[in-house]
């Protein structure tokens, strides 16, 4: 089913909500933004369709972008990454993409279809593999129901082009990872190819439109002058994909480390309370992935962390933090998939090398309503 | 023209020669050695054929691994990667492999189109793609003279398999490099795919019977009592190829650094006289680059050189190398196209970093007849 066609005014919401559900992660969407624009100034529509509309024997592929987001808004792409991509894969599955969509909604990966869409001519199916960013491959909600990554194709800027197979999706992320290292730091990757049965079986339904609704609910508490943080846990909630929301922390960054090692932001932000005493210390990698509130910890990875300008609501990933920004720490939970069991065996917080065990961020922080 | 059936004696022949013939690298040819042996006990004919033999349009692929050395005497291959590569550059192709090749003839890559032949049924030419062994890709005589890479496949021990396209030589070195290290160190790759015209006018002639023609020099001279040595040395001028060949140091190694890095072995070897004060240093990148007597360089790359056991002409590759060995030390010089303007612009000491000039190893040691 049609849901809707993404206009400008939508793809700047889309772009405004992927950023807060990338968790500090999945890049800047500015560039998407820009590539959206561009093809809607030359008449591309793009629509966004649902998962229940695609035929079981339907070609889907998830695309989107592989490395650092520190090299990302830094070495840009050259254009024609993710239409070389699909592409050579269509050459490989020796049949056309019937529609595309986000390997993960958060960041600048929420939009990295938007050119896929418009130059194959294929709708936007409103779902993703991870329901937020994750800084691994094999973190998508593919992997976890046991689907294979392969075939996948990444490129890169210089026009190199590499064709992936194995059977193991951790050969899978370590190759890519390794081939994104050596090509400059990103590249852009079609993985874990689907039909429609398999999308709608597995994929994280309603994340794209979620992430629009995310988008514009800021934007008009904004003009009307409504709290858009309350706008913002209000849309969350309404999706039905993140129950719970709220704010973790209000300060400013006075301590940050950050370094681009093995095709990947890793580091840590310290925020300070304007009153007295109070501190959170955020752990990333490429998204934030642990909060610790005055020594303990209030949020874990896989529910969602974002630092917010505390005054416009604007998401700030990862790359963008800054020593002396003025933020609110945002939580929300993270979509009911991600916290199975089997789920959380991979992207918990053991899956990143923390020893605590996962807790959901409302019993953290005692947040009672969905 | 068939030149000959290589049975077991010459496949014992074909391992010692291109163990010298790889200037220390190329890995240890005993792993190769094996798989041929297995493939003669099934009863496979290795046939050897000339470079004019071939049709201009055939398909002519050379083989060989990549990665660093030391890895491969302890990493096994999973005996079925050279296939796996082949058969996928024939579907890419859309045609069948006429006939293989070593990428280069140093080494276990002298080797590895053995398995290739064997499941085939295509003949081995007797030519390679360096004349020797070098540590990077892009030193191969196809990539001097102009040619492609690509489409090259990377294969390895755990399954994985991945295509590589690039238009740049030197990207696709990187891309295959990293690789290798990210599948643990070691990987087959069928590259430079060439049709007959482009081997014929490119490909290194009669590389592979000049090992195999060295490795029987030594082993008829063992059995006869003859200086090994000398018989060597004969060999390589008879071949053509290698004309001026000596002695450049004899004594014992009592300094070895070696380390395994970014996918490469590299270190540096020192070697003392028996008698007072003498003194080499070789500084190796898999293979030997440059030898210094007594602080004056006597030999660099593309020229070879080669540790031997001072005893029995057994060649030393640099994975081997071990304190307190007693060695002699060979050099030879490299094939003529190897020393043209273009090729050391890429093989000659400068491509390595080093600050000296190329000088013909017969110069620098006043070698006087070819």
């Amino acid at each position: 089913m049609h849901i809707m066609t993404i206009d400008r005014a939508a793809l700047a919401d889309l772009a405004r909500g992927a950023a807060f559900l990338g968790s500090g992660g999945g890049g800047d969407p500015y560039y998407g933004q820009l590539v959206g624009e561009a093809e809607l100034a030359r008449g591309v529509r793009f629509e966004l369709t649902t998962l229940d509309a695609l035929p079981d024997d339907a070609l889907v592929v998830p695309c989107g972008w592989i490395g650092a987001p520190t090299v990302s808004v830094e070495k840009l792409p050259n254009g024609s990454e993710v239409i070389a991509g699909l592409r050579r894969l269509e050459e490989i599955m020796g049949r056309r993409v019937d529609a595309v969509l986000p390997i993960e909604i958060g960041g600048g990966n929420g939009l990295a279809p938007l050119a896929a869409a418009a130059h194959l001519g294929v709708p936007i199916v409103d779902a993703d593999g991870m329901g937020r960013a994750f800084p691994e491959s094999q973190m998508a909600i593919f992997n976890i129901r046991g689907l294979s990554a392969c075939p996948s194709v990444l490129t890169a800027a210089c026009g190199a082009l590499t064709v992936i197979e194995t059977p193991n999706n951790m050969t899978h992320e370590r190759i890519a990872r390794s081939l994104a290292v050596a090509l400059g730091g990103i590249a852009h990757m079609v993985e874990y190819p689907l039909s429609g049965r398999q999308a709608k079986d597995h994929a994280i339904r309603g994340s794209v439109s979620a992430a629009i609704a995310v988008g514009a609910a800021i934007r008009t508490a904004r003009t009307s002058g409504e709290d858009p943080f309350e706008a913002l846990f209000a849309a969350l909630r309404r999706s039905g994909l993140y129950p719970f929301a709220g704010v973790l922390f209000d300060g400013k960054i006075v301590d940050l480390e950050r370094e681009t090692r093995d095709g990947f932001s890793v580091g840590r932000v310290v925020i300070e309370s304007f009153e007295a005493g109070g501190r959170m210390e955020l752990i990333f990698q490429n998204e934030n992935l642990l909060a610790r509130r005055d020594g303990a910890v209030c949020a874990m990875v896989p529910d969602l962390i974002t630092v917010m300008d505390r005054e416009t609501a604007d998401s700030i990933t990862t790359e963008r933090l800054k020593y002396g920004q003025r933020v609110k720490v945002v939580g929300a939970a993270a979509p009911a998939m991600l916290r199975e069991e089997r789920a959380l065996a991979l992207v918990g917080p053991e899956a990143f090398g923390f020893t605590d065990a996962y807790v959901p961020i409302e019993d953290l922080n005692g947040w009672k309503t969905a």
